[in-house]
């Protein structure tokens, strides 16, 4: 890791729990130096937390650790990668030895689940933000992109939408949920999301796209349409919601979160009809919850609402973190 | 690039200047996608540079796309790297789009220069911060690494030491210079380093070691004396120092600039006795300036300082971000 924090460098990020033989240098040098066999592709993906900005400013360090790279975990997840390596840049106004400490046990206990190595990084002063650089390997011409979803395939999601809005409201004193197992489940989902790592390498061969539900699944699977050219009939009553979320809300606040809440991380990706049944053993395995939630049209629909046999209107938008908070 | 600020990433960093074979996927999904020969190496090195600490706020956005990336360059640089590509995360107060467009120009015409591809990142509202993580490519077994400094070996470095230092004292009303040549120099020096990318690609198989000199030649190589575990004579009469710094400055802060100013960039490597004449041809066909400032020396000797035949005593430290400001 570069500049001038060797000791707190040392102390709290120099571990080698997880020593991979693809790193041939990790941190202490210039650079980190890491072997890739030509069969493989090296998937890289950055994203930035900022504080206030992409979690409330009093957020317990633990969770931190852990969201900050489940959320770049999932955009690995979305490619149908396996993550390998990670460089974290690190801006902290000050030293606090404890909040060290429990940021970076959380985020090592994440990266040895992951079998992944921690490369380096930079550790400096400002305001607190944390930007992961992460490197995963996908087997060379199976990587999942946004790009091939073709008109009759059907869209499908992981998990339930909606919780982790509803989690980040709860926190912000915007909902009261008074059943504390709810509560918890929730705030959970908000603060612990979990990246549907296993289901996108399970959906290499499978899926014809796919894409990583960050900003809502209405703004989401926008992406997937804009790069392949194409529509999609979304079916409002299919959509999977939690018994968590529709019991502390009004079905109009639930669906609004489930289409464009934002941070589910569960992945969104469209199936030709020859593999569904193939995708019902690959995922069933893994014990995962998938729904089929609508179809890919062609482009010149757009993007259409129904629920039953009757096309709704709806005013959506997903999250911009320069137009609305 | 992920998050929400679509036009304005489209409009500034998706451009494709610089196609690289090697990048199967750029901008514009979840991961880049890359591929890499089985006979090199990624070199992956992060940097972070936060407003206020690592440059002044009202830095012309333009120098700051060069610098910024000149910095990380000077990573792969140490390493003997061939640069490759490049993931830019971005946190912005404000969409500026006159300040976009100065940086983004001078970021891509750097990246062009260099044949890199900028392949993803993340831009985010928050305090204005720039993290860098780029990947170089440089021949398996190859890299230029600090550890590699042996007894006896000369200690090098390019170009001059403490302008940098200089010119960010001019940029702070802490420097007076009245010759306006020889101010210009000294800033452009703290503005546009010149990171050493060929000249550490010339000394992969002359250096036995090698850094970059970020935080000043006392506190890098100290580095490279750890990683070695060996020390140093440092000749202080040899340090190579412009005419530009020494007729502006007395001695003892000329001296001290050089020795631990920081941000010079240029780079501080070992050389076996056996390699001196190859290594005098291989950097003189580069027309780069680099001078022997001393010799590698048992650990237990430290790092000592000569004037002449005297040792000296000096009492300095490199820049710690945490340390002082």
């Amino acid at each position: 890791m570069a500049c001038g924090e060797f000791d707190v460098i040392a102390r709290y990020f120099n571990r080698h729990r997880t020593a991979r033989r693809d790193v041939k240098q990790g941190i202490g040098d210039d650079c980190a130096l890491l072997s890739v066999s030509e069969k493989q592709l090296i998937a890289i993906s950055t994203d930035t937390l900022v504080s206030g900005i992409h979690f409330l400013p009093d957020i317990d360090p633990a969770d931190l650790g852990y969201k900050s790279l489940a959320v770049n975990l999932s955009d690995l997840a979305a490619m149908g990668a396996d993550p390998a390596w990670v460089s974290l840049a690190l801006t902290l106004p000050e030293i606090n030895e404890p909040w060290l400490a429990r940021f970076s046990d959380s985020l090592f206990e994440q990266l040895d689940y992951y079998g992944m190595q921690l490369i380096g990084g930079d550790t400096t002063r400002g305001p607190l933000s944390i930007t992961y650089t992460i490197n995963g390997l996908v087997p060379a011409g199976r990587a999942l992109l946004r790009s091939g979803a073709r008109i009759g395939d059907w869209i499908y999601v992981t998990g339930t939408l909606g919780d982790s809005a509803a989690g980040l409201a709860i926190l912000q004193d915007r909902l009261s949920v008074e059943d504390n197992e709810e509560r918890n489940a929730l705030i959970h989902r908000h603060l612990r999301p979990h990246p549907r790592v296993l289901q996108g390498q399970a959906l290499r061969d499978l899926a014809s796209s796919a894409i990583d539900i960050s900003d809502g699944v209405v703004s989401d699977l926008g992406h997937i349409l804009k790069a392949s050219d194409c529509g999609a009939n979304l079916y409002l009553d299919d959509l999977p919601m939690s018994a968590s979320l529709t019991n502390n809300t009004t079905p109009e606040q639930a669906l609004r979160w489930a289409l464009s809440g934002g941070e589910d991380y569960e992945l969104c990706f469209t199936v030709p009809e020859l593999h569904r049944g193939a995708l019902d053993v690959a995922l069933g395995l893994l014990g995962a919850d998938f729904t089929c939630i609508g179809q890919i049209a062609p482009a010149a629909d757009g993007m259409r609402f129904w629920r039953g046999n009757v096309q709704v209107e709806l005013d959506l938008q997903g999250f911009d973190h320069f137009g609305k908070d």
